[in-house]
């Protein structure tokens, strides 16, 4: 029984029903073993968020779900209201935090800020209203990257990427849009074109130079399938584009790992001691 | 050649020269391999960060790191002056980045707040600052958390927990004093109550209900060399400080890792897919 099949899409193709069912249990066990029922979403108004917010509530129910619309003042009218308008079709509690005041505390002391680094100033602000409300719901924070954007590094390291469990690190994000598609999410949601909303007009594809389709059948080919370099160039890959993708995975390791630790011990934290077994009963 | 010896405080005495060389050849040669030559540190008044500055600046050069003190307006004064006069005796470029404005602009909108929750909002507030910062210095962050408090658990997750490089993590508390006192740190550091100055008062002794001498000696024996709790017993240590002691190593070890992904595909990030060689070229 196989989650996606390796024909079509060149192996991208998912069954939704069979993934559908593995994330909400995932989610519900996941959240139980950590000691709570209840999770925190940040609801953006992207297909990310709302579809994990859809899986979060079949998996604890409507009552198990908080979604977070945290908006800068500058963020898209529109996404605030997508978001809004997905929390209302789900039937889920909502809260509303503008993050104005916070951000530009900061962004009236800094110096020299440009829009990335104002970018990951407000993707981290929401982390912390995110993780305050949990603690403050004694629920579990559910964080909504895919794989194209943990592959990629196209996230906010302790920003977006932070979460206490992530149902959708291991899909690309044509797979989530697939996903959300037959999960029937508000077509205003699956149809738009991606952006991290980090500052007016930016989208993904604006932004990165290419879809995440080209992206996606790229990055399942070198990670999934271990392809070379001379198979992907093969198959009709540009090296350009092949090149810049390896750098940017290369790149943004860091991102996905904890801090490096110098070892100096018997047993290192993150190096040889990183499991529950580690510690024995 | 052993780092540490087996003898005296069970097995957690060093040997600082040689830590010192390890350590600084670590802060130097991960800073170049990740494409930078400096690194910026929030230097608390503390002795961790104390240690790590002083070891930054053998390794990076008096130009090549950048201290920032990050005071909320509860915060002690001492701990400031202290890090101020840290600073001052390593001759090191140094900035204060008061963050009552961007707390003060969340803690007014947040509900029920108790002290724990506005530690934690402090402590990320100072990561997106320390962040921002080394963005707008091309300089890497390198963290203070010790072995001690992330075995404990004892620290904030995408706050002080948060860095790029951790030259501390594989040091208890006590080998982070005793290599601070063969590196003639400033007595001031070196020798007050160690706090996380999350609050008026607080030390982590206090809170903890433990000193870091007998927690260092256990975990030492737990984690290190692996004893079994007969042993332990055997060795003196109380049942229930034994078992409290592992309960907060269970408890936190979330914070030690990265999200928790649902598996789906043929290699997922942080479960078979975790190295460069991951990826090959």
């Amino acid at each position: 029984m196989e989650l996606a099949s390796r024909d079509d899409r060149g192996g991208l193709d998912l069954n939704p029903e069979l993934v559908q069912d593995l994330l909400v249990r995932f989610i519900k066990d996941e959240t139980q073993s950590a000691g709570f029922d209840r999770g925190v979403i940040g609801l953006s108004g992207g297909v990310d968020s709302a579809l994990v917010a859809a899986l979060m509530s079949k998996a604890l129910g409507r009552d198990g779900i908080l979604a977070v619309v945290m908006p800068y003042r500058e963020s898209s009218k529109e996404s605030v209201e997508d978001a809004a308008f997905v929390a209302k079709e789900l039937g889920i509690r909502t809260e509303i935090v503008d993050i104005s005041p916070m951000a530009d505390a900061w962004f009236s002391q800094a110096t020299g800020s440009d829009k990335v680094r104002r970018g990951n100033v407000l993707a981290r602000l929401r982390m912390i209203v995110l993780y305050d409300i949990s603690a403050r719901e004694q629920a579990l924070v559910v964080g909504t990257s895919n794989k194209t954007e943990l592959l990629l590094g196209y996230g906010t390291l302790h920003g977006d990427m932070a979460s206490a469990i992530n149902p959708l690190g291991d899909l690309y994000k044509t797979q989530v849009w697939e996903l959300a598609k037959a999960m029937k999410l508000p077509e205003r949601v699956v149809s738009k074109k991606p952006t991290a909303d980090l500052w007016v007009g930016q989208t993904d594809e604006g932004e990165l130079g290419f879809s995440d389709e080209q992206v996606d059948r790229l990055l399942y080919l070198m990670v999934d399938e271990r392809r070379k370099e001379e198979e992907l160039l093969a198959l009709g890959f540009d090296r350009g584009f092949i090149r810049r993708v390896q750098d940017m995975m290369r790149k943004n390791q860091f991102k996905r790992r904890p801090p490096v630790i110098a070892k100096i011990s018997y047993r290192t934290v993150n190096v040889d001691f990183r499991y529950v077994r580690d510690w024995g009963t």
